[in-house]
């Protein structure tokens, strides 16, 4: 991306912090510090701050980043700390340069950090120090929502990618292998596509692929060595990032000779994210959206077994706010990302959920995800 | 793992609770709850609090983890919250049953939290409630560092399948290939072979190759789609966990024609490596094992290129404390786990680290990854 996106997005954010009264903002989520700097390390165990003033930023950074950052940071500053013998001297903990930092500001400071994600001792350290503390995570969440071009560029291209694992999966699924393979397959036709098309372009994959009546009424569990049997319902689900950016890609499809009562149920998830896709445009409210999806599944009976929203926003971060809920009252906006992905989940029948990911366009909606997704599709 | 190892846990647990005079733990990080529950969550958007009693356990989950909680959550009271409309009139945050759990504390009561890893926003809810707060997360690095036999026997199954995928990995080993296909050889089969020996475990992966002396110069960067060419140095990392336990496995490699000094420093990091295993056992300190890494380095004039410690520990978490550095006097015992990569990173020549697993026995130590790691075997 240009030096021109991070200028605007940095305008953005000192905008709001101006607004809220915040002078300085410690950021520790590693998208926020990606999104306003185009820096995103592996960082683990190694803590990485970004410092946003209103005239200048700094990053703190362990050594074994700094050609990295060099690399990509845009940023004014650089400290770096050290964990070589040589260098015991110099800083070899994060809390020094962040100390001095903080102890160089004005008593009257008042400084922002994300509520929900820095951890729990800066909180302690700053306001032991007198300092004023206030959120600065939503002005991030709400700056992030709406996407710009250059992300909806990569938005695309993983979507693209996605497609292209779900084929190759439902292309080699059978009986008898497991749901890591079923996954692998996809992951595998991915990498070899995205290598032909980005060069030197990052590019990684989740998957949550819950096989048979127990496993798939559960929405949310990893992929295990579970074979395939006859009969089985599978939710698939995938998670592709092409250069950081997120799309999501989900299918049920079932096995065999499923029950009739199964096949209603994933046509009733069918229908449902189809009311809830309809839905989608600038001006609606995010509640309007899940309580679309929603009457499909109340007027067929089905209400007792909705568990979850309908939808998450996507971009950098697995699920970004804002959130497609019932009592969410966020105004739509073109250039939002959203998951659209009802589910219902029946003790003894299954779990049923499709997910794809739509943009908010200046009239409606797109969805980018473009795997087939009507029963006849998901029978095999 | 029986329940027997969840009691025993959160006794010991308990017991460091009441010599910090701490009465009730608030857990936020998941790899902790799970070592204390059994009980691991995809979790993201949707917070999941263990609180942790001298006589019970509570768990606040949302509603689409509540089947999945049930089956393995070893707890004595689950508080769910909902995101459905239906239930608008019960809980639908995490914020209300913890608010209500919060209140229901004796107000001189004394409160551990992660401070490293739990969200600010708690600390001033708590802070600003009255109640006194001190870090747990210290006990719970102590008490995971050490492992038991059945967390050995898992970590011992990832390092099996982490060889296997490496062999994988190499024997397609071609020129032209990316980074991420490399990888992809690999988790194919580390797959295959799971389904075939590990009937309903959960199993994951993550691989990290750099490629190309500017990339592989970088210790720590994601795979990409750049190709392998003639005289790449390359560096590829993978972690793998199954049923949750991490083990990681690393080479440096050459392709067609190295220089001499190429040669040279990969040579360097295999005895500095060897110099490093050979110093872990009972009763030695952390700084022992990073100090005899680095004067194998130091010896040969390359001590300026060192960036990081010589290893980490592993266990459930990517990197967990404590860490094998110059300045960290812990004395090593017999059941800790890790790494041990030292890495010496050279502009214009490329980046050279091999990182094996080790187990800290009664005399000294066990390399469970296996993979050949000689000069000889790493040139292709």
């Amino acid at each position: 991306m240009q030096k021109e996106t991070f200028q605007r997005r940095l305008s953005d954010l000192r905008r709001r912090m101006g607004d809220s009264g915040i002078d300085v903002a410690l950021l520790w989520e590693p998208d926020n510090q990606y999104y306003l700097s185009g820096f995103r390390a592996i960082s683990y165990s190694r803590p990485i701050v970004y410092i946003i003033y209103m005239d200048k930023t700094q990053y703190i950074i362990p050594e074994l980043e700094k050609d990295h950052a060099k690399k990509e940071a845009h940023t004014d500053e650089l400290f770096v700390y050290h964990e070589k013998i040589q260098e015991r001297d110099k800083d070899t903990d994060y809390i020094q340069p962040l100390n001095r930092i903080i102890d160089d500001m004005d008593a009257n400071t008042v400084v922002g950090l994300e509520m929900n994600i820095a951890p729990a001792f800066i909180y302690q350290h700053l306001s032991q120090k007198g300092y004023e503390l206030k959120d600065i995570g939503q002005a991030l969440i709400d700056l992030r929502a709406v996407k710009d071009q250059d992300e909806i560029y990569w938005i695309e291209q993983a979507s693209y990618l996605s497609d292209l694992a779900l084929e190759a999966s439902f292309k080699n699924l059978h009986v008898g292998m497991s749901e890591l393979e079923f996954d692998a397959h996809g992951d595998q036709a991915l990498l070899a596509k995205a290598s032909e098309l980005y060069p030197h372009i990052e590019i990684g994959f989740e998957n949550w692929t819950c096989s048979g009546i127990e496993r798939s009424s559960m929405p949310h569990l990893y992929s295990s060595t579970r074979r395939f049997v006859e009969n089985d319902v599978v939710v698939h689900s995938r998670q592709i990032w092409v250069n950081n950016y997120r799309v999501e890609n989900e299918r049920t499809f079932l096995i065999g000779n499923p029950t009739e009562e199964q096949k209603k149920c994933l046509k009733l998830a069918i229908d449902a994210q189809r009311a809830g896709i309809e839905a989608v445009k600038p001006g609606v409210q995010a509640r309007d959206v899940d309580i679309a999806s929603f009457q499909v599944f109340e007027e067929a009976g089905y209400a007792d077994y909705v568990q979850h929203r309908i939808g998450h926003g996507l971009g950098l971060t697995e699920h970004e706010e804002p959130y497609l809920r019932f009592d969410n009252d966020l105004v739509l906006e073109e250039g939002m990302v959203y998951t659209i992905e009802p589910g219902i989940y029946i003790p003894g029948v299954g779990g049923f959920r499709h997910s794809d990911t739509v943009i908010v366009t200046e009239n409606g909606s797109r969805t980018i995800t473009e795997y087939p997704r009507e029963l006849q599709d998901m029978m095999f």
